[in-house]
Parts: structure tokens; sequence; C-alpha cells
């Protein structure tokens, strides 16, 4: 076979299996999606890909199919086959036992401890390894397993929805709806896969928002974090009374004598200069292995994380409407002086939705880092 | 041949006749883009455009080129051939002359008084007439010349260019470049296309603008209107510097005793609330044969054409930056209390010009015209 062929039949077997590791989306973290298919004369033997945590890995259901199959044949994997035990045993040496000839890797392990160990066990074993089909779009995959395993911090993508004009809401505050149905169960897709919701106490209170995510195909509901300084959101708000996990933050030295239900975990942080620090508390959220973070605030804290180069994408909900200029802004920055200083994006897609778009940016910095052309 | 296999035939000619005609949109104007392409089993035997005022239609190019293999041929036209005599003799007797049994057509005259009569002239000759053929995009060619014959009025393109969060400029006034070198290329190729460019005051005495078309494929230069309601742009402002015409729009009672060059042509006109009477002012242009006019001015023209109904289309550069929310803003509009109130619009397309993105959005109820669901 040609270089050319071959080249081509390693893009479609690994694009089949970024497709399988897809379906993971939703309950697969904190592991990352990953998906594995074993291909024995041009012909699928074999597939799987990583449903939760706990449960086996996707090259362990590729290869119990394959069976004797596998037997001299390639292996497809969107992420180096881990190389130690974990809650299961080493993915390279299963691909080692069921003699495998050939192992193609879309992306080396993100994790810089363990990073090419899979890889080296793979060809210390006498198996040809070829690391870098479809790269791009295997990080794309796994943008926060990768952030946290080479940053410590989550992957934090910062929603928003304005009209035309970029406004949020009318003078009298009225937002409901900017955008339409279709934005609107995207918003709620977009939670249902983040491990966590990031929202002020100012959007709690003034939306009456409660954070869960309602997708039909939701699986479980992301921890939901609320950042409220001073302990204004109350016990008996509706944001509490729905079961699901909640990260209050609040200042060190605030006041708090309620009487938090389970479900409720309170982190007092200090503040400093009358804000959290957020970089801390996203640290903190990587920490607890959250690689996903799904930010929805008002003007003030989206501004503030824009200022503190915190956003890692922005999804912008855009409605084919205009609301002028006396309505709200979308963005409290300071004021610049110079248009060389204002923060500069990349649009990396557009998504219509209904009437709307969506528009996918991210900071031109990021946008490198998210193509893998640096990886840190 | 079977119907649907006639109807792909068809669809095909007559894109070809669209493309065709395509080449007359620097130079056709104030008449329409007619593409035409005649077709004898199957294989063209003549093709034409028109390209510009006083020159022969794209019927009277085709023919020629066919001669006697016109003869039973099908011709395509993307536009009703004419009846009359103009300039030139009637393109559908040429037609009748030149013996083609069939006529495909596009899209019926606009222009009520004539539309028509140029079909039923071909068939009174015996000759098949099929109407309707790639109607929508051969409508979106000449959507000027469609506008100025069913309204009497231009078709109003507003041109703007802003930052994702829908800022023009930072609060010192600083707004070169928020786009890049394409997207104002864009601009250029608009303005070079369009019939005439309107603008005010506020913006040609704080830009410096001059408003002329400087793009390669540029082979007229648009009439440049200037709103100048109390005469504030001198004579000797640059503007008036560059000889391609103007024509100055100011107040009824304003004083000015300027001596105007040739090229400047001012007209009078009285003001209403202090505002100079916009449709007044674009009714005009129709008069003068303008078919599109193409609008680059501030936030608040820009929101009185908005507020008036005026904009038929908006072409928008939106840049991925932010600006915030100290910066300028896009429109000014009244308050609204509602946002069932707000103007809606609709989303036709998305372009991307390096790294900024132009939309091109239509209002709501505009966007059925353009589409020809409507005709008025």
């Amino acid at each position: 076979m040609t270089d050319a062929a071959q080249a081509h039949l390693d893009n479609h077997f690994m694009q089949m299996a970024l497709t399988l590791a897809e379906r993971g989306r939703f309950t697969a973290a904190p592991n990352p999606c990953v998906g594995c298919v074993i291909v024995a004369q041009q012909e699928v033997v074999g597939s799987g890909y990583h449903e939760r945590p706990g449960e086996p890995h996707a090259e362990v259901f590729a290869l119990r199919e394959a069976g004797a199959r596998a037997h001299g044949a390639t292996a497809y994997v969107t992420l180096e086959p881990c190389s130690h035990f974990g809650r299961t045993p080493p993915c390279a040496d299963g691909l080692i036992k069921a003699k495998v000839s050939r192992v193609v890797v879309a992306l080396q392990d993100p994790n810089p401890l363990v990073a090419g160990q899979g890889i080296e066990r793979l060809r210390a074993a006498g198996i040809q390894v070829d690391v870098g089909v479809l790269e791009t779009a295997a990080r794309q995959l796994n943008l926060g397993f990768i952030s946290r395993m080479e940053r410590q911090l989550p992957w934090v993508r910062l929603k928003m929805a304005m009209s035309l004009d970029g406004r949020t809401a009318l003078s009298n505050g009225r937002s409901q709806w900017i955008t339409g149905e279709q934005a609107r169960l995207d918003v709620h897709r977009y939670r249902a896969c983040s491990g966590a919701v990031l929202t002020s106490a100012r959007t709690v209170l003034m939306d009456q928002a409660r954070m869960t995510a309602r997708h039909p195909e939701a699986q479980q509901q992301p921890l939901r974090v609320l950042l409220d300084r001073r302990a204004e959101v109350a016990v008996d708000h509706p944001f509490f009374a729905i079961s699901t996990p909640v990260l209050r933050v609040v200042d060190a030295t605030v006041e708090d004598r309620a009487h938090w239900p389970a479900h409720v975990q309170t982190l007092r942080v200090p503040s400093a200069q009358q804000r959290l620090p957020l970089q801390s508390v996203l640290a903190e959220l990587a920490q607890q292995q959250i690689n996903e973070v799904w930010t929805e605030c008002g003007a003030e804290l989206a501004g503030a994380l824009v200022s503190a180069d915190l956003v890692d994408e922005y999804v912008i909900y855009m409605a084919p409407k205009l609301l002028g200029d006396s309505s709200r802004g979308l963005l409290q920055l300071p004021e610049f002086s110079q248009l060389e200083h204002v923060p500069q994006l990349h649009f990396q897609s557009f998504t219509r939705l209904g009437e709307d778009i969506r528009i996918n940016a991210l900071p031109l910095h990021r946008s490198v880092m998210a193509r893998g052309e640096v990886t840190s």
C-alpha cells in the first residue's frame, strides 16, 4: 500500500474511533473520552469507547470484541493507552497480550508525569506505534481533561446570550428571552457535559436561575458553583431547593449561620480588593477533578474573568435583534486607550440554532493551544 | 426526457446565465444585471450578459454568437426579455426572429407597468415560455433594481463595523482599525457596486472619510451622498477634493454662500424635528436611478434609519475583539420596555474575511421580500 493510501485509511479509522469516543461526552468525566477501533485486513473487528469512570477503557471493549482476530491487527486509539494500574489493568499490556502488530495513537497522554510511557511499553514489546493522527480533533474532544492535566485548571467556557448589537437585556432588565428555544436547549446540553456550572449570586438572584442541566441527553448533573462573596443567596432560595451538588464560595470573613443541607458545600476563601480570587477557585475545581467549567453570569463577573485571562472559550448566542445603546452591555472591562490593548479572540465556529447563531471563539493565544501547536 | 431531468438541465443552464449576469455587477447600473445562455441539443451555442447602459442586452450577444444554431434552441434569460424600444430594439423580437422554440425566464420584469409583456409577445409568436427557474437567485442579483421598480426606493444597505461585543470605537473615539484589511477591502467592493454611498457630516468630519471606492474591480465611482443638515462640511474639506459626483443634502433654510465646484450638487430639503426627511432623500435617489445605496455612518444616523424602517439589509463586519461597556455602542435606538418591540432581523449569511466575519442580515419582513415570497 502507498503511504498516501495508508494515511487515508489511518484517518478514516481514527475518525471512527473519535466518533465512538464522543459517545462518552455526558458520562466519562473526570476521565477523558476515548474511543478504540481494531482493524484487521482493512476491516473493523472490534470497537469500543470509555463510558464512565470505573468501567473498562475503550481498548478493553474493542479487544474483547476482536478476540483472536486482534492478532496482527492495527489498533486505533484516540488517546495513548495507559501504562499504569488504576481501577483497571493497563491497556498497553492488553494490546501486547492480544498481539496487535501496530497501534495508531491520536494524542499522547497530556499528563506530563506519564506521557509517553504507554507508547514506550508498546514499542518495547516490538509493536509499531504511530502518534499524531487527527491529533487536533482528539485534543478538541478532551480540552478539559488536557487543561487539567497540563495546567491544573479546568477548561473555562464563558456563555453569553446577546442581541446582534451586543446587548444582554433591556434597560429595565428584561432579557427573557433574547435567544430562541434551540439556543436555550444548546445551553442545557453544554451544562450537561460540563463538570461544573459557575455562576454569581447576582445572576441567581436576578434571574431566579437554578443552573441545572435540563436536556434529554443529560446523564448527570454538573456541580453548581455559586460565587457568593457576601453570602447573599439565602438557604431557602430555589437555587438550593434542587438537591444536586452545590459549591458555595464565600468570603472567609463572612458570617454564615444558616443550616445548610448536605448537598451544599461551602468554600471560604479570602477576598482581595472586594473580589473572590477567581483563579484559586478554578484551581480548586481542578483539584476536585472538574475538567470543564461552564460559566453563566452577568457583565461584571464576565468582565472580571476576561480581564484575568481566565476564559478559555467564549460561547456566544447571538440573536438577530437590535436592542440599541440604552440597553445593557455584555462585558464590564477597564477603559482602553489603544485598540492594540483590547482582548483579541479567534472565531472558531459559527453554528445556526434556529434563528440564532452560536459563535465559539477562543482567546487568540488559547486558540493556538487548542489547535495543539503549543502545549502550555 | 423526464421532467426531473429537464428541471435539472434548466437549473444548470440558468445558473450559468446567472453567473454571466454577475459580471455586470460593477457596470450595468442603473440597468439590471442580466445573463443569457442559448442551448441547442444540450450544448451551449451562445451566451452573453449586459455590461453597461447603452450597450446591447444579454440576449443580443447570445443570439449573435449562436447565429443559425438558435433556430429551435432554448434560451435561458435571468430576466424577462424586454418588449419595448429603448436604446436597443426589443429582445423579445430578437428571440422570435431567431426562431428559438423555448425561452426559460428566471424572473418576470419587476416593473409593474411592463411586467409580462415580453413573455406575452413570445407566447403570441408560438414560443414556449417557462418562468420562475432560480427566481430567488435572480432576485438577489438585482435587489436594487427590483426595489426601485417596485417601491420607487433604492435597496438600502447599512454597513457597520464592530467588535464581538457590539462596539464601534473606544471611549476616546479610536476606531482605526477594529476590522482587518480583508474586511476593509470588502467594504470598498460594496461601495464600488453601489449606485450611491450615503454618509453623514459627523462621520465625514470625525473620520476624514472620503467614501470613494478603492477596489481593483471598481469601474465607476458611486454618487457620494452627504447628509449635512446644517452645512457643516466646508467646501475645502478633503471629501470634496475628489472630483467624483457628490450630492449634499442640507436643510432648506440653511445659509450656504460657498462657491461649490461642478461635481457637487446641493439638495435643499425641509427638516422636520431637526432631522432631514430620510425617506424623501432615498426616494429622490431612486428618482436619480440609484438602485443600491451603501450607508456608512455613526450610531445616530444608523439608529434613525433603523427606527424609520429604511434599512433593507445590514452588512456587519464583526471583529474578534472585546472593547467592553465603556466603549461606543452600535445604534442609538429609543428605549424599549418589551423585548417584543425591538427590531427583529434574519441572519442571511456569515462570511469569513480574514480574522473577521461579515454578517448579512435582513429585517424579518424584508427577508421575506428578498426571497421573493411577496413582492411589495
